[in-house]
Order: C-alpha cells, then sequence, then structure tokens
C-alpha cells in the first residue's frame, strides 16, 4: 500500500469539480432522451430539453477537465463530495421542470427533483394524466438513474465511511485505514448490467400485462428503482384492475429492495444466497407476517379475502421497500391501517439495493443487542460473543449503529416538529417527515397520504423536506456531519 | 461476607408472601384515613372502607407472618417480586373504587388504581368535583405513597438489577455479584422525612394562597409524587387564576424530579449539589429552554407574554415532570403544540425521584454516545475515555441504556398499535400510549387530551394501558423480562 499524498484545499476542490461536472455532463447526456420524444410528439418545449442539455454538457464538461493529479480523499473529504453530488445533481435535474411544463416554482422543482433522485417519489404535481410525455420521462429516469447511483454509493463509498453499521459490509480486502478506496469499477458495470437486466424484464411483463409501452418503460424504471412516480395521479391505481400487472410489481419491488451483490453472485450460478443470506431471509419474513396480520385484520373487517390480499401485499410492499406506489388510499382501511403503515414506514429494504429506510440489518442487529442485554439481565456473569453473517459484532459496530438509529429518529422528529411549525396537523407532520427521512414518498393524512399530493404545503415545508430527502438517502450521518462544529476544523 | 444461602423455590414464594402481606397491611391501614374523613362528613359508604381495611390487615398480616429465614432473593427473582408487589398493590387499592363511589367497574377502578400508585395521573372518572370526600383522598394518598415506594424503588432496588443503565447509580459499596442486598434502612427512613418535608411545605403554600384546606391536603400530595390527579375535572386549572398557585406548583412539581438523596446531602447541609449536579442542571437547562421556546411561539401567534409564560411553565413542566396536571388544554394551543408536547411526554425528570419517563441522564448518555460517533466519523483513529458524574461510562453501560431506549419505544408502538385496533385515532392511541408507559397522565387531542378523560375508552384498551403504566414505572425491562423465554427456564 502505497503512502497517502498529503492532499491540499485546491487538490481536494478540483477533484470535487471532477466529480459534480462528470455528473452534470452525464444527466445533460440524459437528458436528451426526453428531448428526443419531445420532438417525436411535436412538444413545443422540445427545445427547452436541448438547450438544457447543452449547456449541461458544456458547464459539466468544462468542470470534469481540471486536472487533479493522483491524490486520493480522506475520508471526511468523502462526506462533503458526497453531499455535493447529489445536492448539484437535484438543482440540475430540477429545471426542465422549471422551464417546461409542468413550470413548477423553484421550491416545487426542487422538492420533485430531490424526490426523483433520491427515489423518493413523493410529488407536488397535480394533474400527472395530462402532463407531456417529455416530463414523465424525465422524472422516470432520474428516478432510475438515482436508483443504481444509490446501490454503488451504498456498495462502493458508504463502508468506507464507517457510517451506521455499514462496516459490516466492507469487503474483506478493503483498506480500513480511513483512506478512501472506491471498489474495483468492474463491480461497478457487473451491477449496472444486472440493474439493466431486472428493467427490461418488468418492462416487458408490464408491457405483456397491458400497460401502454409509455408507461410500461416508466412504471419499469420507477419500479426497479423502489422510487414510485407514476405517470397518473391515480398512481398503480391505475392499473389496480389487473391482478397481473399488481403481482408484478409487488414482485419487482422486492426485487429492487434486495441486495444487488447477491444478483451477481446468481448470475455466476450461485443462487442459494438470494434465498439464504440472512438479511434478505429477515426481509422476506417480515413481509410475510406484516401481509398476514394486515389481510387478517382485513378479512375480520368484512373485506373480501382475495381481494384484501393483492391490495395488502402490493401497498405493503410499497411501503416498506420506499418505493411509495399505492395501488388504492390504505389510509381509509381505519385507524389501525394508519398506525401500521406509519411504523412500516420506518422498516426499509435490504443494504446495497435502491430501497431508503432504516434498512433490516440494523433491525437484524438491534435484536443481537436486546437479545444480549436481556441474556445478561437472567445471567449477570454470561458473556456472548456475537456475529452477524459470519463476522464478529463488536461493540464499535453496535455503536454506530445505536448513533445512526438516534439520529434516524432525532431528525424525523425535528422535520416533523418544522412541519407542525407551518401549522400541518400531527399526522401530517410527522408521516410526512418519517416519510422523507425513509424516501417512502406519500405520507398518511388526507393532505399528503396517498391519496392527496404535496402541492398545498408553504415553500418553506417542502425545502425542510428537501433536506429530509437528502439526508435520509445518503444515511443521515453522511449529511449531518458537515453541520457538526469539528467537521470543518483542520 | 457470608456465601449465598441456596435458595429454594418455597423459601423464595414464602419471602414473597411476606413482601406482598407487609405491602397489603399497610394500604390497609392507611384506608382508615378515607374511613376517617368519611365519619367526619358522615358519607354513607364510611362502612366499605372499614370493611376493606379490616379485610385487608388481616390478610396481609397473615402472609406477612410466613416463617422465611435468612435467605435472600437473587436478583432474577427480585424481577418478579417488584412485579407483583405493584401488581396487588394496585388490585388492593382499586377496590374502594368498586365497593364505594364512584362505583366503577373492574377495569375502570383497575385503571384509576395503576394510575394512582403509577403516579401517572391518568383518570377515568368525569365528575369529580361531585364525588365524597373519602375517594378523593383516597386517590391522593395513593400517588403519594406510589410516590415514595418509587424513590425507595429506584434508589434500593434497581441500580442491582442492572436495568436500563441504572447501574451509574449504583452506590460504591454495594455488592455488584448479582446478590440483592438493599441499600440501608437509614437511606429510606431519611428520603421519607425529606418526602414528608416537602409535601407539607407545598401543602401549607398552597393553603396559603388560597386553597381550600382539603385541596391544600390532596393537591400538595399529588403534586410532590409529580402525580397529577386533582379534585376537579379542570384540573388545576381550577386554580389558574391565582399566578402564586400556579407558580407554587410549578415549582413544587419541579421539586418533586429532582434526585431525593441531593435534599438529604442538601440538608446535611452541602448544598452545592442540587444545582452542581449534572442531571439536576441538564434538567433545568431543558426546562428553560423549552419554556422560551413555546413562550416565543406563544408570542409571535399573538398570546399575552405573561400569561403565556405562566401557563406555558406550569403545562411544560407537568408534562416533563409527567405531572399530568393541566393548567388549560395546551392542545388547543395549535398544531405545533401537539407536536411539541408529545415529544416532552418522552423526556421525564432525574432518577431517584417521583418522576417517570426515559429520565434526564439517559438522554446525556445518549449524548455521550453521539459526540463519540460523530469524533470518530472525524478523526477515525481518535480513542476516547468517556465519563458521567465521574465515573467511566463503559460499553456495557451504554448497551444497557440503548436497550432500554429501545424497548422503550417498542413499548410505546406496540401499545399505540394495540390502541389503534380499538378504533382510536392515530394522536390518540400513539399520545395515549406514550403517556402511560411515561407515566405522564393526559394523552393529546379531543378523547384523551388535558380537557378529555380515559372515560370512553373499551375496557380491553383500558387494561392495555393498565399494563403500559405498570411496565412504564417499573422502568421497562423489570416487567418484560418476565415474558422471556429464558426467565422461567431454571
Amino acid at each position: 500500500m502505497q503512502a497517502p499524498t498529503k492532499l491540499t484545499g485546491v487538490d481536494a476542490a478540483k477533484i470535487l469539480s471532477r466529480a459534480v461536472g462528470g455528473l452534470l455532463a452525464l444527466l445533460s447526456i440524459a437528458m436528451l432522451l426526453p428531448f428526443a420524444v419531445a420532438v417525436a410528439n411535436s412538444e413545443k418545449e422540445q427545445w427547452t430539453y436541448l438547450t438544457l442539455a447543452v449547456i449541461g454538457v458544456v458547464v459539466g464538461t468544462a468542470l470534469f477537465l481540471q486536472k487533479s493529479g493522483d491524490a486520493k480523499l480522506r475520508a471526511r473529504q468523502v462526506f462533503l463530495l458526497t453531499s455535493l453530488c447529489w445536492l448539484s445533481a437535484s438543482l440540475f435535474s430540477a429545471l426542465p421542470f422549471i422551464f417546461a411544463q409542468p413550470y413548477l416554482s423553484f421550491a416545487d422543482a426542487w422538492f420533485e427533483s430531490m424526490s426523483a433522485i433520491t427515489t423518493t417519489g413523493a410529488t407536488v404535481i397535480v394533474g400527472l394524466d395530462n402532463l407531456p410525455r417529455a416530463v414523465l420521462l424525465w422524472r422516470g429516469m432520474l428516478q432510475w438513474l438515482g436508483g443504481i447511483g444509490i446501490i454503488v454509493m451504498a456498495m462502493a463509498i458508504l463502508p468506507f465511511l464507517q457510517v451506521g453499521g455499514m462496516r459490516l459490509f466492507q469487503a474483506e480486502s478493503s483498506d480500513i485505514s480511513g483512506k478512501f478506496m472506491p471498489r474495483s469499477s468492474n463491480m461497478v458495470f457487473a451491477i449496472g448490467r444486472v440493474y439493466i437486466l431486472l428493467t427490461l424484464l418488468v418492462m416487458l411483463l408490464y408491457w405483456f400485462g397491458g400497460m401502454h409501452t409509455f408507461d410500461a418503460i416508466v412504471h419499469g424504471m420507477t419500479t426497479i428503482a423502489t422510487a414510485g412516480f407514476s405517470n397518473y395521479d391515480a398512481s398503480f391505481g391505475h392499473f389496480a384492475d389487473s391482478p397481473f400487472l399488481m403481482i408484478t410489481g409487488t414482485l419487482f419491488m422486492v426485487a429492487g429492495a434486495l441486495p444487488f451483490v447477491l444478483y451477481i453472485r446468481a448470475l455466476k450460478g450461485d443462487v442459494g444466497p438470494l434465498y439464504q443470506d440472512s438479511q434478505v431471509r429477515a426481509f422476506l419474513i417480515f413481509l410475510a407476517v406484516a401481509i398476514t396480520f394486515i389481510t387478517l385484520v382485513h378479512g375480520t373487517r368484512g373485506r373480501d379475502v382475495f381481494d384484501a390480499l393483492i391490495h395488502t401485499a402490493f401497498n405493503v410492499v410499497s411501503v416498506v421497500t420506499t418505493t411509495g406506489y399505492a395501488s388504492e388510499d390504505y389510509g381509509q382501511w381505519g385507524n389501525w391501517a394508519l398506525m401500521v403503515f406509519f411504523y412500516l414506514m420506518f422498516v426499509g429494504g435490504c443494504t446495497g439495493s435502491t430501497a431508503g429506510g432504516m434498512k433490516i440489518f440494523r433491525f437484524q442487529l438491534s435484536q443481537l443487542l436486546l437479545k444480549k442485554q436481556f441474556s445478561q439481565l437472567i445471567h449477570p456473569n454470561l458473556v456472548r460473543v456475537q456475529s452477524y453473517q459470519d463476522r464478529r459484532v463488536n461493540d464499535a459496530l453496535l455503536g454506530s449503529m445505536v448513533a445512526f438509529c438516534f439520529m434516524y429518529f432525532l431528525l424525523v422528529a425535528f422535520i416533523a416538529l418544522g412541519l407542525s411549525l407551518f401549522d400541518l396537523d400531527f399526522l401530517t407532520a410527522i408521516s410526512g417527515a418519517a416519510s422523507a427521512v425513509s424516501n417512502v414518498g406519500p405520507g398518511l393524512g388526507e393532505v399528503i397520504g396517498p391519496s392527496g399530493s404535496f402541492a398545498s404545503l408553504e415553500s418553506g415545508a417542502k425545502l425542510l423536506l428537501v433536506f429530509a430527502m437528502l439526508a435520509g438517502r445518503l444515511e443521515i450521518m453522511t449529511v449531518l456531519i458537515l453541520f457538526h462544529r469539528h467537521y470543518w476544523r483542520h
């Protein structure tokens, strides 16, 4: 291993500039697709998309061409880099929402784009059914790119930052001395291939199940990204008459919430981990229990069981995988459903997937911690070594997991308090905060629930949620550490 | 130290019987006071109180006279003993509510008595203003006895059980080998003297401030126990016209939420700790910040500042100390107030006081934990020793504190889910659960808020809350461990 090169502030700024520039150029090139769709449909705003794309490519390339040498960033600089990349991507990708239909205000456009790239799926747009295809495609593409972006980040960057217990998922061979070194680009390309494969598969099944080609493309992208934007105000409810589409959607939301490394191993013939992995197993068991419980409650309250099962499975999976589609307004199922779905918002999928939330492995680690405490209360002198997925779970790892959980609840609490100061009611404020931090999408209640939208919120409340979505997507600590007074002290 | 005596099941049962019997006899003797009041006021149910008292004394004495030898209980047996003592006390003290006015049903009576002895202060009785004095006195006395009971338990028993980080407060000289050994009875008597002194002081000030003698006696007892039963449906709002009474109430609720050991040291001339102790300091600073913030929000919404300050201070202190008085319906202050008071329910007072909740020292320990994590993210190779009140905070202690917090939130979540299955609305269910586990008293919203009561809830929901109040009062783990499958395996 080579000795760490001393990194100056200028070097760091150049690396930052290269990263942000590359990202902008990539997004601008992607913008050519909605441009093409606008041309094909003779939409009047086609030139807006082209103009923005050209400006983006020029600025992005200029930033990217900074020479940065061989220096590598330290962990603490990667925190800043990560946040700035997502921040600038969200700002740039908001531009089409401002300068083309639906001509949103700045706060609205930023909310929509942040909701897109963080794969949250909350929307401020009412009247999706009548929007031009270019913008619908752009929304879908942003979610899809955000999805692959987060998988790569969760695998390549976050374990090195020791954030929230993610050290667990660091590859054996990697450098843990605090220097930043991304996983081999081979791994990134392999994940990209799996992601594209799964996307094409779900698009094909949606199309086969009766969706229009354009709907199949957009919903395919927002399903596998567990993101949840739809082309319709009724969300996936537009397709709720087709059990085939409902079941396909349910299965591929689950697929998007599994660890993508396992797919790579499965494609190499090693299928076992896909159902033997302890995180996957816990995730699937949790879903089965939640769906059974809710279907049973439905049953005792007089709903047809098959109908209840289809809708329960779809909406539970949608919320737990943090997708955010709704097949109907589950808030109307009863007071008990509001409570259940509020809890489900926190769960999240597996790490290394497109899902947000607290993630299953943290619940497994918490369970280990509680088990140990109860054992110690009963047998005070017992010492036990605990392990998770064949790795020893030490106190440092549990400490970072616990800190993550505390900060998660604290952040939800602060955002909810902020929203309540904008005079939102209790349920709207607390569910909106939880939904944004977990990157689910809709909240609960009349205003922002599955059949509502975030349109009516004040701009300040929207900006608060923009922050919540970003922090939630980047595992909280990555963003919050930038506000720590010691961070900026060299 | 003598070698531990082998304890048989029969010995343990005898010790248990002695403890429960002694408690029953004590409560029965206490019941002679409401009997005396009933006689003095020629209430028709005087003989009910006397009959119950006589039965209690006879049964209690019979149980107490078991010979149990010298054997001492192990920690795991103390868990059971503690829970059974509080359980039997709550059941016995519920009898007057059933057989005398207000002639409650079993579930209602148990709710009222559990709410009383856990110093919660939630009531199912509507029409307090017209009840006989005997029952009002009995309610007040139960809270007062519950208050001294919990202080003694928190000092003498809980630290030995290693529950929720309370090991921190174990005296230096004590036995930590897992054997149970109560603190010297001297300490218990000293605390009793302080408790009586403070009670007489607040009664005197209430009487001086214009309360009728009987009101001064009952409200004095329920103030110092941070318990919150009142003789009026309007709660402390009945006296809200008197700033003197409001301020006296506020100050003595704070007094009840401070660690009682510090009073003993203060009486011996060592007054410093009462304001230098880091827990006390954090508690007072927290109160000051919360009161200032809420008064300011009030100010921006057009309320007179002095009036806002008096009512804010009273109600904030009431909820944070888990007393549960209300001077007016703070739920009506706005959506922001619902959110703020919901959070305040979790806080609690200092350990070793009559207050419930999560308690200030756990927030201080959490802060230490978060501080450490943030430092490590910024300086990965830094190792720091942390301490609290001159004691080293090790990972085992933090682990037990964290497990406590997790179980706290889990318990609130389960109780809230249960309440929502009884079709209570979201705010009622979640605030009712939090209020019960924290032993605050009223919840939030129209039904169980400061101007409502728990009367309209179904019996099942009430029994759920009875469990929540008991578990919350006994630091959660003490009760939940009895449900662990390993607990009953010998």
